[in-house]
């Protein structure tokens, strides 16, 4: 059936937001509801919707607006707080995620170049699942939600640069130099987004002194929101990490509370579309064969011990409930995974055999990361009160 | 210069706030700095924005989110009261428009086929445009600017009947009954969004039960309106008379103000790309020939002169003032006649000098209207109460 592009709109859109809500009566995030529609409709079972260009657009505006309200929400301050802790959880899961990625898809008789993007597909936690997870759970405005942020921003922009450096040794055009000038952009890009752009918004907001056209705190914002995303996007950085910037740099204004309830509403109306496409991009009948099923479980399991251990770089002094809900925040894999996959197959790098592994890990893990949430939330480090003496 | 998609996206709304901001401070709606915005970035001038697919479809759901906006201020008895006036201003405002068009092509040069496509091009109001004007005078919720709509929905119905009409009759393949076919599904399909459309809604939200997503209410009004936008694409209406039906059908539910304040600024940050990017299908070259001139004078008088006429039908009860403001707010031709002359060029039954005359009688009634609207708004139907008397 080949359904009219507003009819794919419709559809998705109610599709997410069904599902959504007999996940929360289950007692599950909506975002796995969005997730489970998007496999339901996409090319695998009823093949109702496909990744065109126009909704990929849609879904990526979606994650972008999503990731701005992440940033509306978090205070350059408190990011600096936990910088050099969220630093050291990248950098460690990074590390273990890359070489138990590379181990376990020699080990399944990959060759070595699609090992290597394997690998690097495993790497970058996705910040808008976990973004979208910490929301739902209320975590967002917590240390260890910071932490998990912080980390997860940290090892997307690794991820980024791992995949220039991969995709250019395979080539056989690595240029140290290359991998170097991006690192240096993507820091100067964070630093500057984080200590100038404040200042530019503020200063159009006095140019344009008493703005007259209606909601114009809102339009500025957009206005940063989108240029920010696009200017991260030239660079070679997720447009995402732009968007969150954006948002960051308006956390400290005196708009703050009524742009959020501008901006939530766009949010509930454009991320359906990027979850459900994101389920959607998983091709079931290419999991058939044993061997894929054999990575993608490897795979699964490396990224999750691979971030588990990483919590434990977050320091001795953390509890064990706090270490574990940076453990399971930190476990799903997402966009960066996607693109540096989409990316290898497109260029023939890796074949559909390796793809369908990585997107299955994607989904899994995004699957599993709620719920592991949900435990660690109950983990408890201390005894639990004495209850009441009866009277 | 190519620019990634996210980047036009960046350029479109930043271009289309501050040139509406512009246009405001010069006395001018925001809607007119949109437009021209959309020239000055288009093909025609820049070059820097190209109207993609990704582009169109989110402009589309800008302009359906416009319509459902104007729809929750539009109570059904509202329109029901003018219902009569507004069916007798349609038709003539139709058969005037229709009539001039076709002598004004004829009369140009043109061929009989090309020039019952001009003509069809002509007889629809633009529905999104008079409805952002009439937004932005605040009119929407006064009985004239009830009855502009009404009249505007209706032509834009009797308008695509019409092309059913010529395309069909042109191609030879004209079936009365397919032409009646048509005219009984948007009769049925408007019927079935007035009546029934509120029920079902309602009923949803029943089977709900106080639903656990957050913002449902939001989420149900959404999932109306891309449904009974993708309803009404589907028997062959344009996709903004069914977001429009959708919002009315909400515009009685005790959500109606709450919706509206998390519907606006969605519209806010959708509808400058349906604007800018009518702006950009200009094709200032085209211009050049004084025979598209000539045709685009013309038919740029039709319109306003049609439209005039057809205030005539309200009643001769109406005041000179509402008279002029309903042939000020009846002249802005869109959607419609880029539809019926985009189809046309598509299929070769007209050329690229009628199409460009086409866009250019758009892009100028559109540009007309607000000033002409202004103007209406001064005219004075008695003498000005007397000056206060010095004490």
């Amino acid at each position: 059936m080949m359904l009219s592009t507003i009819a794919q709109l419709a559809l998705i859109f109610a599709a997410a937001k069904v599902a959504g809500e007999v996940m929360v009566r289950l007692g599950q995030p909506a975002v796995i509801g969005e997730l489970l529609a998007g496999v339901a409709l996409g090319p695998s079972i009823a093949g109702w919707i496909h990744p065109s260009e126009p909704l990929q657009v849609l879904a990526q505006i979606g994650v972008v607006v999503l990731l701005f309200l992440v940033g509306l929400e978090t205070h350059p301050d408190d990011l600096r707080k936990v910088g050099v802790r969220a630093t050291a959880v990248a950098v460690v899961g990074v590390v273990l995620s890359f070489g138990g990625g590379l181990g376990a898809a020699l080990a399944t008789g990959f060759g070595g170049t699609e090992s290597l993007f394997v690998a690097t597909a495993l790497v970058a936690t996705s910040v808008s699942i976990t973004a979208r997870v910490l929301r739902e759970s209320n975590l967002v405005d917590t240390y260890v939600g910071r932490l998990i942020l912080g980390a997860a921003l940290i090892d997307d922009i690794l991820g980024l640069i791992l995949l220039a450096i991969v995709a250019g040794s395979t080539r056989g055009t690595l240029r140290i130099w290359s991998v170097v000038a991006l690192a240096a952009e993507a820091l100067a890009f964070v630093a500057l987004a984080v200590l100038v752009a404040p200042k530019i918004v503020g200063r159009i907001a006095d140019l344009f002194d008493r703005p007259r056209i209606p909601r114009a705190p809102f339009a500025l914002a957009m206005m940063a929101m989108l240029g920010l995303s696009a200017a991260a996007n030239t660079i070679g950085l997720a447009s995402v990490i732009g968007a969150f910037l954006a948002g960051m740099a308006l956390a400290e204004t005196r708009d703050r509370y009524q742009l959020m309830a501008q901006v939530e509403p766009l949010g509930d109306f454009l991320s359906p579309f990027f979850f459900v496409l994101t389920g959607a991009r998983i091709e079931l009948a290419a999991l058939g064969s044993g061997r894929v099923i054999g990575l993608a479980a490897l795979i699964t399991v490396v990224a999750v011990v691979g971030k588990a251990v990483a919590s434990l770089a977050a320091g001795r002094d953390m509890e064990l409930r706090d270490r574990a809900i940076i453990a399971a925040g930190m476990i799903p894999r997402g966009e960066v995974g996607i693109i540096v996959a989409a990316l290898a197959l497109s260029e023939g790098a890796i074949g559909k055999q390796a793809f369908s592994a990585v997107i299955a890990m994607v989904l899994v893990t995004t699957l599993l990361a709620p719920s592991a949430l949900r435990l660690a939330l109950k983990t408890s480090t201390r005894t639990d009160p004495p209850a009441l003496p009866l009277a």
